[in-house]
């Protein structure tokens, strides 16, 4: 008898960071990966029930939130369940037996091109050519059997498509990392919840955000992210992301209904265990 | 007598969002546009004197806030002067005498085909191919007389470079708008300022920011934005940028002093005019 593996959307090919973040998240379990051509269709592809749960890149120490992810989870049914935190360690990849001295041209996720500008800066004859994603950058050379051109991704997208790494850890910074969310259905509470994800409209006058703030200080909540997002069409009104940890025990219900009585708009995004941060920095 | 004209750096080509910014914010005057190839040029330029004032994009409605410039910005010895913004309206636009379903591929910046996902999903044979920026996706499809392709992008390129318009205001949100920074030189203060940009350095501890935005209350300052931050190598700290704005004669720099007697760290990055937000939505 075959057992059912669970399966995991991620947005781009096996070997780029999303199937190394899903990897790391799902560790221990046999999973399959459910490749999807952007985030929209990461959230079709769960819509449709081809994969269980989709792991969604959502913020970048360097580039900050992708915000077009948060609209695509709030205009879903889906929620966050999980998150988890992955290093970036960027490689300079090509086919085998070149000098790094010879690369003409550079491929690769414009991100990852920005995260290793000074890297780049060294080398002046290698234009930068900005492509869909890392991994894919790694097997279009490849394929095409491309000679004098390099490609920026993660160490395993070289494992993956055979090419030679020239250069590790060239992004500027060397501490800098992507977190990104697990998604799927909602369904009942997650075990050991200690951090959830909420979107809140408040009146646009002095002083109504410091209110809210108000709220959970009695509960020892802390606010890991605070964003304040302008809202479409409405020139001065503005939602805010709000991420909430509490320690164990903390009746954190209590505070988000006494927040509830301070605002205009309320949705919850999910109820999840965070991530290890600190495991990253090494 | 030739008058010397005031040389203001955007990113990318004329015709491009960069190009409208620079020609909104300055109108009526005399401008030289200096095309700088990226972000980090146009800081470069800046630095050497090439120009006298560059434009850079900082946050969209739809994407967020462009962190790598705001970090750009904190690295430079310059400060922002001003500051426009600019509603996104994107055409396809092609050689002239073709019909839209005939178009094979459609070239435009990444996150303008992000922008027009919606439109682009009626035309299933229309592969996106993400490039360098909007303008140049025009000026590609000109100067290589590329058949069957269309570029997505402002008016104002198909003009400059021969293109027809198939089809205007394609972008998914029609509200959609760009928010540009004026960066220069440190200078004597800007006469009628009204807001201000802050970046502040809060400890990590429950209760901390809502002490820090009581200090505003009494002052009637109105945050127009606030985006926490996490400090790269620090697994638990954040910064957070402030946007501040007041009426006239507001004590402001009392409140920010009140206010830094509540925090860690302080970098300001530029007191001047807000620009007209309610003008885009039309």
């Amino acid at each position: 008898m075959e057992l059912k593996r669970t399966r995991i959307g991620i947005q781009g090919i096996g070997g780029s960071f999303h199937g190394l973040a899903a990897y790391q998240y799902f560790e221990g379990q046999q999973i399959e990966i459910v490749q999807c051509d952007s985030f929209k269709k990461e959230f079709d592809a769960l819509s449709q029930s081809e994969c269980d749960w989709i792991v969604v890149a959502i913020e970048n120490t360097l580039a900050g939130s992708i915000l077009t992810n948060y609209t695509l989870l709030e205009n879903s049914e889906f929620q966050i369940v999980g998150e988890t935190y992955l290093g970036v360690n960027h490689c300079l990849m090509a086919l085998p037996g070149q000098k790094i001295e010879e690369f003409e041209s550079v491929f690769s996720h414009p991100m990852a091109l920005l995260q290793c500008e000074d890297f780049l800066s060294q080398f002046q004859r290698m234009a930068s050519v900005e492509k869909k994603d890392t991994a894919s950058s790694a097997k279009e050379i490849a394929e095409k059997k491309l000679m004098k051109t390099a490609a920026i991704g993660p160490k395993g997208a070289a494992e993956k498509f055979g090419l030679e790494i020239y250069a590790s850890d060239i992004q500027t910074h060397k501490l800098n990392f992507t977190r990104f969310l697990i998604i799927g259905p909602k369904e009942k509470e997650v075990e050991g919840a200690n951090k959830a994800s909420i979107v809140l409209q408040i009146e646009d006058k002095p002083g109504s955000l410091q209110q809210v703030l108000e709220t959970f200080t009695p509960f020892e909540i802390n606010l890991t992210k605070i964003q304040s997002i302008p809202i479409i069409g409405k020139p001065h009104a503005y939602s805010f992301h709000f991420d909430l940890e509490w320690q164990p025990n903390t009746p954190w219900k209590m505070a988000i209904d006494a927040a509830k009585q301070k605002i205009t708009g309320f949705k919850n995004l999910g109820v999840y265990k965070r991530g290890n941060r600190s495991d990253i920095v090494k």
